[in-house]
């Protein structure tokens, strides 16, 4: 708590990179997409089907063998030569039975029958099945009431998918049944676009963990789980978190361990006016851009390399970071995961909101009905529990500073 | 292979319990739900908010601290009286600096200000804070050009959500943005629904796991990982999962390890008319209800208790397998884990189909423009690569045979 009248050239209450250029949401956006363009290219790997629930096929996958694998019965019953149905009813002696497991049935001899369970395969000049229902047996013969037309639940080899023909497309996001018709083709592992690592440092010396005791003047960090979370929501994996406080030195010692692990660093925290911006203070020597995006709540936004790895910096308070990160790089991640992207929407506002002229607003909204909308909560970047009630952001564009009830706004689902 | 005479009185040929009153799928849903009542019911457990991710709180939960927790600076600026600024501009003395971390300031005394950063506890005594961008400072004196009304700037304890106040309702399905606000409230760790503990068993002898090699008459195993990977998504959990041949002691066996470790048991394959039907010979003697739903594809159904367990039982071919799960057992265990039922749709049918009389069908199908469905693949439900192409089922009713295009069908998605 001491004065501080040591500011140098990098005193960050007199120095002001792009504090008075803002650049706009949209223009911050596509700097971060050119930023991780290079952190952001699928590259593919095989893993078990076990794992794969969710994951993005990287190209069209080709099933390496016939479905079904050999011709089989459809029903139970018997298989016979149709041309030996002619007369009905017949009696027709069972030379045996064929059963679902490994093996080869002998071929079927013309004026013979063989028992035959659902999936078993058709003998050799067997082309029907007749379905147990249509029979009776005795002693070692069975008689058929009904035929049945040639062919009648014989499931041909091939006749679902031929060997070497498409299985799955490319850019199949993996769910149950692709897994299934994968395992059917005998595939147990499968090529899937590779996750994106993320790193993630929250920072100011304020934090704790939830769960520990926060003593007079400290808080607890919201950050990091809502950063954590949301990025294995949106298909990527957290590979790095860290917490700090407001020692460069740390912050530096941190970022080498989480350059090693990531194609991508996000922190929070750090990155605005005050003195104690330790982010700003140890990135900045090192080329980062710090400034001022035309956006509440989410102002004050950094980007860097650190060691080649693109690092993306959001303001601390809770509803900021959620905030930035939602708008700059929950889409990119979507995207290279193969994810849907969140929806937006046009909504009808259900009552006036004011905005700060010249900042491009994200407000909380709760959807009503199947067309409205209505802002909750306040516009703060600390009220956490408030964003926590809403649905929806509720997007006001950079020029109004009044919307009144009845507008079409847009949305962006949370 | 070698030929079977020797049925007794449960011989599968002749034993046909409910063969002639087929239950509706409507009935036999109502069935299972009612068999499943005893295993569904959540139990509240706790567990850390970092694997909360998608899970759904039982109760309300009450924040046991005021968010904010303490009365802070919105800014990085100067934390003042508002009534020493009544002529401006005003030269102020700086008393020292606050700074975001453990501590209390000092209170403020009339006539001076201290330095104060974004997220600091504000003075006792201060009520404003001027934001540095509208001030100047030089050798321990600040310069206020613009005046602020009293308040601005400071986050009052408790404006976000007081201590006692509701956090997040009950059943909420935690998303990022819900962690965040427990986390910001101290809360490390949080009371959700226990996940429903789900045995998978696949039978078959002619089944090998995907990965390994199949022998003339075997196949691959697609309804293992089928099925394991629609429980989960279903916000269940498998505990359990194993592949057996058609031995019933060797299911006895499996049975017991899963009814253990499970509250439900679901099995695949061994419940129709064959010969070897190792579920149906197995649970049979215990009272299992075994008989045909009148459904296409997925006609045989069983349901039993195995030491107090619920099990059900579905056919084992891939499609009625999964179509069986999508159909009886995903709505509930969807429901109790409190995550959205799957979407239902009205869709215009864009070609004729043909079902077959007295049994409701699902067709594979796929959503065209905003309003159609085709049907694909064909009605086979061996037909496993043509069900991975799929995106929706076509419900056809059980007493239609034909369904002209043009028609409205109801669509389930997969």
């Amino acid at each position: 708590m001491s004065e501080n009248h040591h500011h140098g050239k990098h005193s960050p209450l007199s120095d002001e990179p792009f504090a008075d250029s803002h650049p706009s949401v949209d223009d911050h956006a596509d700097h971060i997409r050119a930023l991780l363009a290079g952190a952001l290219i699928p590259r593919p790997e095989s893993i078990p089907i076990e794992d794969a629930l969710g994951r993005c096929t990287t190209a069209a996958i080709v099933s390496p063998v016939d479905l079904p694998l050999f011709r089989n019965s459809q029903m139970d019953g018997f298989a016979v030569h149709a041309s030996d149905l002619t007369n009905l009813p017949t009696e027709i002696p069972i030379e045996g039975e064929v059963v679902a497991r490994a093996g080869i049935p002998r071929p079927l001899r013309a004026g013979t029958t063989v028992r035959i369970m659902t999936g078993a395969p058709v003998p050799e000049g067997a082309d029907t099945v007749i379905p147990v229902e249509d029979t009776s047996s005795h002693a070692g013969v069975v008689t058929i009431h009904h035929g049945r037309a040639q062919g009648t639940f014989v499931r041909e080899r091939g006749s679902d998918l031929a060997a070497g023909a498409e299985l799955l497309p490319a850019d199949t996001l993996l769910a149950p049944r692709h897994l299934a018709a994968l395992a059917a083709a005998g595939l147990g592992t499968v090529e899937v676009r590779s996750r994106v690592r993320v790193a993630v440092i929250t920072s100011g010396a304020e934090l704790v963990a939830p769960g520990e005791v926060a003593l007079a003047g400290q808080i607890f960090d919201a950050n990091q789980i809502a950063l954590e979370t949301a990025i294995t929501s949106d298909g990527a994996e957290v590979t790095f978190a860290a917490r700090v406080g407001d020692n460069s030195l740390t912050l530096l010692d941190v970022l080498r361990e989480a350059a090693n692990v990531s194609d991508l660093i996000i922190t929070s925290g750090g990155i605005s006016m005050g003195d104690y911006e330790v982010v700003r203070q140890t990135l900045e020597p090192l080329g980062a851009r710090v400034g001022h995006v035309a956006m509440q709540p989410g102002g004050p936004q950094a980007t860097a390399h650190f060691e080649n790895v693109p690092v993306v910096s959001f303001p601390g308070n809770p509803v900021s970071t959620q905030i930035s990160y939602a708008v700059f790089v929950s889409p990119l991640l979507r995207d290279v995961a193969g994810l849907e992207p969140k929806k937006r929407g046009r909504r009808v506002l259900e009552s006036d909101v004011t905005s700060v002229k010249g900042k491009r607003q994200f407000l909380k909204g709760v959807l009503t009905g199947t067309e409205g909308v209505t802002a909750i909560s306040g516009p703060g970047s600390h009220l956490v529990a408030g964003l926590a009630a809403a649905t929806v952001l509720i997007d006001v564009p950079e020029h109004s500073t009044h919307v009144r009830a009845g507008t079409i706004v847009e949305t962006w689902e949370l």
